[in-house]
């Protein structure tokens, strides 16, 4: 396996960037958001999805130019038209505003109507948790999944995040509304393995292990069945009315690619208003505790809490290096100007 | 099966509240909520909780005449302490409280620490959609549930709901984080039946269907496994830290019954003041249309949005009367001194 260096992999993408037409400085955190990205192990939307980022630029989907303006104010919501611009932009825009209101009022929240991809969405946790503040958010997208008790596609795979700031590792929740990607699908199905738990439904209609299968029926299982389901639709429609922009059925219409003109909110708290730091410790250290002192499933294994595998990958990704699918960072390096 | 009309539960309920020390006021609105979450097909915690709501206030562990005081006001985030009074009326306060804080701020938001069981959290959603709000809450509790890795409990159950107001019916979405709740497993062990899909592992690890094997492990399963894991140990974090008060470890060293002096977050957003009704409407209208229209499982079979099948119940419920199991019922009167 290849392993790139964060520092070559990131100058590699700004590069493919700025190729494509974006301003150096844009580039910069660009490459940053998705280097970052491979570098916490979400390699999907990190080094690999740039590819298609610079294919988006290309067809018009992305304006690399763009930047969000206001629609209104109401106080400690506001919300925003972020024109199409590049979506990691417009999200660490969004969740910083959100943390300069919340110092204000308590709590900030901002909204996006009309932005595109943001990539790994717990990037904008992991940011308001290094800026010492609870984060939440969410964005809508196109339809990938069958809701609860239908065949065929009707529900987006909406991404939730929340994010705590800890000294130690912050505890950051990353989920996506099904149980597992397509890329996870993908990947098993290469390896000619079967999914540690059923993921889907075959086009018979059974609940299989089988990644073929379900690549095949396209009846990706919500986490918790039901329950995703009603997640996935109640957090599509949050996202279109808290910014008055569209729905995943209209998002579906829009059809400029994978979450083009989509809606996403974002919500911050400097848990320092309410209590002290004391008080934090140690309510993160009891219940960090509570978790670790469980009894575990087979002995020595370890009981994470969310976002502590991320903070391991990252460790072990910058001390060896990233891994890299060498046909991808052979694309990256062509889109780069820098072949062979 | 026997059926109680709605007037007639909530009168008995509200008369052993009353014998039970509730001021007359107080008791009125607990019991119309318990009243109200059996009609809506919750009859978990509507009246087959009445019995050890009245134990709590015999053994203190309820303050039946305590108010919410506020401890602190950042601006559109309200913290109040809840003395251990009744959870439902602390709730319905706090959910009212965001909504007022919205009208000024765009958002609300309202915390609770010390306060005690909401009975049904869907109550509250169902009160901001009503009102014209959306509405997201949540409460921790004690632990229930092990952790995505361990075998013994050490998160909370902890209930999340989101709601979204909808003149044809609303939209409310009201999960626990394990998949199936324990009075679940015990009603279809005692029918003899298996779980529709599995909830939980047996004593030797094994994922199963069979609920008396789960009742005895006591493995339940978090919705998606790893993810509803990660987002109890998240709302469990995030609702102590919002309100200053007790995290799931310190409900379970406390031990004054279920929910004993937990915390619960209340945010409230009126969408007239971002959007038209009419653009309202038609984010509505094309979800749940693209929902309704996708290819069901089986022929003429349904596909619901969260909240439609409680609507129905509410209606058959209302219609017919609330079904009852004697033995619950016989007890109810009998608190109510309305025996035989």
């Amino acid at each position: 396996m290849t392993r790139i260096s964060f520092d070559e992999m990131k100058a590699t993408v700004k590069k493919a960037f700025i190729l494509a037409g974006m301003p150096e400085d844009r580039a910069e955190i660009c490459a940053r958001i998705h280097t970052e990205s491979s570098r916490d192990g979400v390699y999907s939307h990190g080094l690999n999805r740039v590819e298609r980022f610079v294919d988006y630029i290309h067809k018009g989907w992305i304006d690399v130019h763009a930047t969000p303006t206001l629609d209104s104010n109401l106080g400690a919501l506001e919300i925003y038209n972020g024109h199409m611009a590049p979506g990691i932009l417009n999200a660490i825009f969004a969740m910083n505003r959100a943390t300069e209101i919340a110092e204000k009022n308590g709590v900030g929240l901002v909204s996006l109507n009309n932005t595109t991809h943001w990539m790994r969405g717990g990037a904008y946790g992991w940011l308001a948790a290094e800026k010492g503040y609870i984060g939440i958010c969410w964005t809508n997208t196109e339809s990938c999944m069958p809701a609860w008790g239908a065949t065929s596609g009707g529900i987006g795979n909406n991404p939730f995040i929340m994010a705590v700031p800890r000294k130690e590792g912050h505890l950051v929740l990353d989920m996506a509304m099904s149980l597992y990607s397509y890329g996870k699908l993908q990947v098993t199905r290469l390896k000619n393995q079967k999914l540690p738990y059923p993921g889907g439904f075959d086009t018979n209609g059974v609940l299989t292990d089988d990644p073929g299968a379900i690549e095949e029926s396209r009846r990706i299982l919500p986490m918790g069945f039901w329950k995703g389901s009603g997640f996935a639709i109640l957090l599509d429609v949050l996202a279109s009315l808290l910014s008055g922009g569209l729905s995943t059925a209209a998002i579906d219409k829009f059809d400029k690619g994978s979450c083009g003109s989509c809606c996403q909110v974002f919500i911050a708290i400097n848990p320092l208003k309410i209590n002290t730091q004391e008080l934090i410790d140690k309510v993160l250290s009891e219940t960090i505790t509570q978790i670790k002192t469980s009894v575990p499933v087979t002995e020595n294994s370890e009981i994470f809490y969310p976002g502590e595998q991320s903070f391991k990958t990252r460790h072990e990704n910058l001390a060896i290096g990233i891994p890299v699918d060498d046909g991808v960072w052979a694309k990256v390096k062509e889109l780069a100007d820098m072949k062979g």
